[in-house]
Parts: structure tokens; C-alpha cells; sequence
């Protein structure tokens, strides 16, 4: 094929030097079938890692405007070796930094978010011939900074530069064959999905399946990118997101996701007053902390207190302590954390048209024994919140009960060859 | 002292978290003393070495300008960890890539030079109240690549940015004390010099001393920047830098350096052809080798051929038979090279009007029985190339003749205050 594709891989696809030039051959290949090629690169393996304890070694807290400019470091090294390797291979290549790639962001350092792509010098690039190199996860702020978009951003990165430049497809290349509809460590029966529309996709990011990242998707979705996301350790193909329009069917369930890094903060003897939870909810998110389910019960007398439970990712439990301690101590509030909980969800576009599946998640969840803390829902997901000990049994019960097992027989298989 | 101070610390001076901090709260007494304090750091330790290293399991050759993307990360890193370890001693420190730092240099990458430094961003932060870090070693080329000065080039970046901001002072620190009349390593009783003029450190970067690089001394003559070259580990005066009219007096023989990474290549069965000698130069300058002495033999005889024999750094070898290899094989030229030579100099103002002291250095070395291959000279310089093995003994020879051994009583020590 030709027109143009961007090629994403992760740390572990570009860990070693034997690695780099096995993803150079395949950047290669591809540029020999014809396509413009502009590949988005993380850092390599444990390199983020090990500059993050640098910086601790350090400060305990350190400046996120440094911290930036430490670790935009390490993709730029991924881009600038694998460059090297796809000349030997007789191609013209060319490493940019986020900055030289036109990724301008706004100034919240460690978790920028991208403002606009100024594509022209890779444009520029792909027409001098160049495979174009870009170093994923961060950009150049409105301040002239170096910026980073937080953990996984190089998946935003490569979904952007696909919006920019109009790519075909974007394929994110990782260390799994594609998204499958539950994580095969705890279901072996697991199967990998061919399609999922971008919605399905958000849900599932958003509950835990790790594969992309949440806002490489929402990225994706508002700007009309078709994903890729494909094994790059072996040549099949992966799983396609796309858009509702385009997806075959809509069957009942699509996966069951999990995440076990949750925490629940309980605020106990939170005064009757108006607005206070919307100081809590305000303060989370001016630190930053994701805030998932809320549940605040009413007072039942006039002197009565009411309480409030959120949960949040695990790592987020120190910023929301930090952010909470304020409003803690003016109302006198307790604030009790719970940090071994778990969520299990299920995900399908199906679901709008059959209401009965909520009963059956927590009829199945009820009969093994699992107690379900905290419900949230949307129009295509249902999440609870378990005993983080719980979550396997959980997953495994949810996938048997609505029959996710593999082999595909659910839906036809896509033709693929437009992405191979 | 108010006013502004560059301070250039490295590899050593950073390589761990403990020295780093102990760098940090050095830069932070001096912005304490009241300086402005620009600071101009090294990659870590053997960093840059690693970079090289990387590359190299990638490429035989790799890409010049993916090698500076590479390898400018190294300070970067050195420079974010700085400022991390300042603003937790409470002072604003900023980090600035050379690129951000105004840093502009031509295209050559690996080798490239400045052209231009547009320090409006350091007076910024400066008038800031912070103190800045500057990566050093790189730049931003004119078609806006990142660039790296070669081996060394931190000093040239620090005392260009002196020059730059008008700084009173660039002081260097390195792990040796300042600047010795000969290698203490070889020469146990060499005395550390508390004043240099340009133009003698010039010559003696230029014939071997290793304490501060050439292009960075032949900047600050240029430019008029007083280099104060001192040990990063203690406190003591170190060694300045400064115009011949500020000099107090000029000793006959101020140092004896000496480098033992010389090689000799010998250009047999050159044609008597008009500008052969020429091309040899330019194809050597061409390919970056500095050439340092030249020999030619004339032909004695109409049909007979001429000889060429050169000196170059050990290290430009490779570079150095690539260049000649076309001209050689169009006049069928054979090439030798002799990579075990050393060279020793003597470099001092005071020479200038002694004419006997040629005479002496030959004449030291015969006594010794070190035999003399070539030899070069400048107004304030003799340099002898001799067998590799023999520069120890020459240098002890020399160093004796002249009598530079310490203590210091050939000149009246130097007022510091005005650095400490």
C-alpha cells in the first residue's frame, strides 16, 4: 500500500540493541511497501525508571519542570539509536524532538496536554524521503519548555501526529498480539478481538485494560484515527479501533476489565453544608488525583453528618491526602483509606438494548461469594468495586457467565491486508 | 562580589547524587555571596562514554547528526539534577538545553562551532533571580538540529556564555587544583601556576596540557573572559587565566607539556607534481584531522620523489588514512604510520627573546639519549617528537634543565579575593 502510516513501540520493543534493529527491519519493510513512515518511540525498557530514582536520589519532591527535562531524555536516545540503525539499512531517517516535531502543550509539567501539532518540518521530512523518528510522551510548551504527558503518553503522541499528518492508520505496536476481551493472565481462555469501537475501547482503558492508553484513544476518537494495535514480536495482526459505524455488530458483552491499584478514602462527620463536596471534588482535581465512583449518603437528621467515599488509583493516594488535609482539618473531618481494592468491569456496546445485564453481573458476582462495595455504571459499562483479593475469582466468573471464551465465533473475521 | 559569575563543573563533578549536592551547594554559597551564577555542566561521569558505547553496538558508523541527538541528552540529565538539588537548598534554578540557552552553531555536527549566542532567555532567568544551569557541549544548529562542540566542549560553551553576559569571571572546575608547570603525574615536584597568559595556555593546551580545552582558552582570548581554572574538591585558588598585559612578569620557561597520542604518518613515493602537498592538506583538513607538523623532503633528482611525513592526534588515524586513501592510490602513494610517537614541548613568553633556548632543549633531550624526530616551534613554543616510550624521561629532563620545579619564587603570588 502506500499513503502514509505511523508507527508506534513501546520500551520493551526498543529495550537492546538487538531489539532496536529488529523494529529498524520493520520500520524498513514497511517503507519498502511503499508507505511514508513517521515512528513514535518510548524509552527504552527501564529507562524512565531509572532517571525517576535519579531525580529521588536527589529530592524527594522533585521540580516537574526538571523532572521533564530528565525524562524527555530517554526517548530522545530511543529515536537517535534507532535513526542510526535504519541508516545502516540504506534508508534516510531522521530523529525529531517533541519539541522539533511540532507537539506544542500547555505548561502542566509531568501531565501536559497537547494544545497543537505543527507538523510541517515532518512533513517536510517524509517529502525529503525520511523515515521520520519522533520521540513519544512529550513536547514543547506555550513557555518554551520541555513538557511530558505523563505515563503512556507516547501512545498520545503517536495518535496526534497521525491526526496531524492525516495517516492512514496508526498502529501501536506492544508487547501483546492485541486487545483481548479479558487479561489472559487470569482467563486463558481470553480471546483477542479483532475490532472494538473506539467507545467500547475508552471503557475498557478506563477500567483497566492496559494495552492503550485512555487519552491515546479519546485522542483518537474526537480526531478519527484508526488504531492498530498489534504484537511486535510477531507479524499477525492485532486488534483494529475503530469507529461505531465501522464495527460489524454490537454484541452483548465485549470484555471484562479489572484493575487492582485502587484505594477507597472515606470521609467521615462531613458537615451538612452546601457546596462542601464540591470543595472536596474541586481540590481532587486541582491535584490532579482521578477521582472514579462517589457515594455521599444523606444525613438522615438535621444534626446528622454525611459521609462520603470516592476511590481513586492507588497512586494517586498521597496527592489526594496532601490535597484533602486542608478541608480535613477546617470541618474536623476523618479521613479513612481502604488501599487494597479492586474494580472489575464489564464492557459492550450491546448493552444499551439489554437492561438485564447489571442484574446478572451481581446476581453472578453474589453467588461467588464476592461483595461488591461500590457500583458505577455507563450506557456501555458496568464497574464494581471488590476486595482487591477478590478480583481474579471476579473476572473469571463474569467472563464464563456471559461466554466471552475464545474461539471467535461472535463475529466475522476483518480483512486486515490494508494494515499489514 | 555582586556581579556575574559563569561557573562550569565536570563530568567528575556531577557523577553521583552525593556530588552533585556538592556541587549544588557550591553554586548556591556563590549566588549567596551575592553573584549572578550562570552554570555550565557535563554529562555525568562516563556517560558520554556509555552514549558511544550504545551507538557503536548499533552502527560502526553511525549518523553524526543522530550521534548529537544522542549524545546531547548527557548534560541535559546533568543539568535537570542540578536544579533539582538547588531548589531544595531554596534558591530558583532553572535548566536550559543549549538550544533554549541561545546556544547557535554551524551545521558540522560532532565538530560543530558557535556562531552565535543569544543569551536574551539566561538574562530573563536571570533578572529572575534564578540561578541557571546550561547543558554544555551542544547548541542548536542554523537548521535548527542539535549540535555538539566535540570532546571537551563545555568549557567553550561556558566561556562563551561568560563572554555572552559579561561575566567578571569563568571559573572552571576540574579535579585537578589549576594549572601545573608540567604533569604532576610525571614531574612530582611541578608547580601549580597562579597565572597564565592566553597566549602561553593556548600553546600548552595546544601541546598537550589536558586542564582546559584549546578551543575554549582561544574563545576567551578572543574575547577577553578570565578563566579561573581550579579544583572542584577544595577551596583554594586555582590557577587564572588572563591578558599578556596583565601578567606580572614573563618568565623564561613557564611549563613543559608533553602528549603521548601522537602518531607519525609518512606519505612515500609522493610525485613531484605542483599543489600535491596541498591536496594532502585539504583533504585532511577536509576530513577534520589536525595536522600539526609537516615535513617534506625536495626531491634531489628531476625523476626522483618527494617524502611527506605529518603528525596527527592518534585518534584521527582512521579519519586520516580515509581521506588519503583516494589521492593515494591516484599517485600511487604508499602510506606508513608510526602510531607509538609522543610529543614534548616547552611553552613560555619569555623565549621570545632568548634565543639560546632551542640549543638547550636539544641538547638535553642528547644528553638524555631521547632522539629527536621532528620538531616545530612558535614564538613561545619548542615542541619535540620523540618515541612514545621516552616522553616521561624527556619531560623530567626538560622540566629539570629549566629549573621549574616548586616552590613558587619566580613570581609574586596573585590577589584572589576578587574570585573566591
Amino acid at each position: 500500500m502506500s499513503g502514509t502510516v505511523v508507527m508506534k513501540f513501546g520500551g520493551t520493543s526498543v529495550a537492546d540493541a538487538e531489539r532496536i534493529k529488529r523494529a529498524a527491519a520493520r520500520i524498513v519493510a514497511k517503507r519498502e511497501a511503499g508507505s511514508r513512515v513517521v515512528v513514535v518511540l518510548s524509552a527504552r525498557g527501564k529507562e524512565t525508571d531509572r532517571l525517576i530514582a535519579d531525580a529521588l536520589e536527589i529530592s524527594p519532591v522533585p521540580e516537574p519542570r526538571e523532572m521533564d527535562m530528565l525524562l524527555s531524555t530517554g526517548e530522545r536516545v530511543s529515536c537517535a539509536l534507532a535513526a542510526m540503525a535504519i541508516s545502516d539499512m540504506g534508508h534516510r531517517a531522521i530523529s525529531l524532538t517533541g519539541s522539533q516535531a511540532g507537539i506544542v502543550t500547555d505548561t502542566s509539567h509531568t501531565k501536559a496536554r497537547i494544545l497543537d501539532v505543527r507538523a510541517d518540518r515532518i512533513m517536510k521530512a517524509l517529502d525529503d524521503d525520511n523515515i521520520v523518528l519522533v520521540a513519544g510522551f512529550q513536547g514543547v510548551s506555550t513557555a518554551k519548555d520541555v513538557t511530558t504527558l505523563g505515563r503512556g503518553g507516547s501512545d498520545t503522541t503517536a495518535v496526534a501526529l497521525a491526526a496531524a499528518i492525516n495517516a492512514d492508520v496508526c498502529e501501536i505496536y506492544t508487547d501483546v498480539a492485541g486487545v483481548f476481551n479479558a487479561d489472559p493472565r487470569i482467563v486463558p481462555t481470553a480471546r483477542k478481538l479483532d475490532t472494538v469501537s473506539f467507545d467500547e475501547m475508552l471503557e475498557m482503558s478506563a477500567s483497566g485494560a492496559g494495552v492503550l492508553q485512555l487519552r491515546s484513544v479519546e485522542y483518537a476518537r474526537n480526531h478519527g484515527v484508526r488504531i492498530h494495535c498489534r504484537s511486535s514480536f510477531e507479524d499477525t495482526p492485532g486488534t483494529v479501533i475503530l469507529s461505531e459505524a465501522e464495527t460489524m455488530e454490537h454484541p452483548l458483552i465485549t470484555a471484562v476489565t479489572h484493575s487492582t491499584g485502587e484505594a477507597r478514602v472515606t470521609l467521615v462527620g462531613l458537615p451538612d453544608t452546601p457546596g462542601i463536596a464540591g470543595r472536596v471534588t474541586t481540590a481532587l482535581a486541582e491535584a490532579n488525583v482521578n477521582v472514579d465512583m462517589i457515594i455521599q449518603n444523606e444525613p438522615q437528621t438535621t444534626d446528622a453528618k454525611a459521609e462520603m467515599s470516592f476511590t481513586v488509583p492507588r497512586d494517586d493516594m498521597l496527592a489526594a491526602r496532601a490535597a484533602l488535609a486542608p478541608i480535613a482539618e477546617e470541618f474536623n473531618i476523618q479521613l479513612q483509606a481502604d488501599e487494597a481494592m479492586g474494580k472489575v468491569s464489564i464492557v459492550g456496546a450491546g448493552m444499551k438494548s439489554h437492561p438485564g445485564v447489571a442484574a446478572k453481573v451481581f446476581t453472578t458476582l453474589g453467588e461467588n461469594g464476592i461483595n461488591i462495595q461500590m457500583i458505577s455504571t455507563s450506557p456501555i459499562r458496568i464497574s464494581c468495586v471488590v476486595p482487591g483479593d477478590k478480583v481474579p475469582d471476579a473476572v473469571r466468573a463474569l467472563h464464563a457467565a456471559f461466554e466471552l471464551s475464545g474461539p471467535d465465533t461472535i463475529r466475522p473475521e476483518q480483512p486486515f491486508g490494508e494494515f499489514a
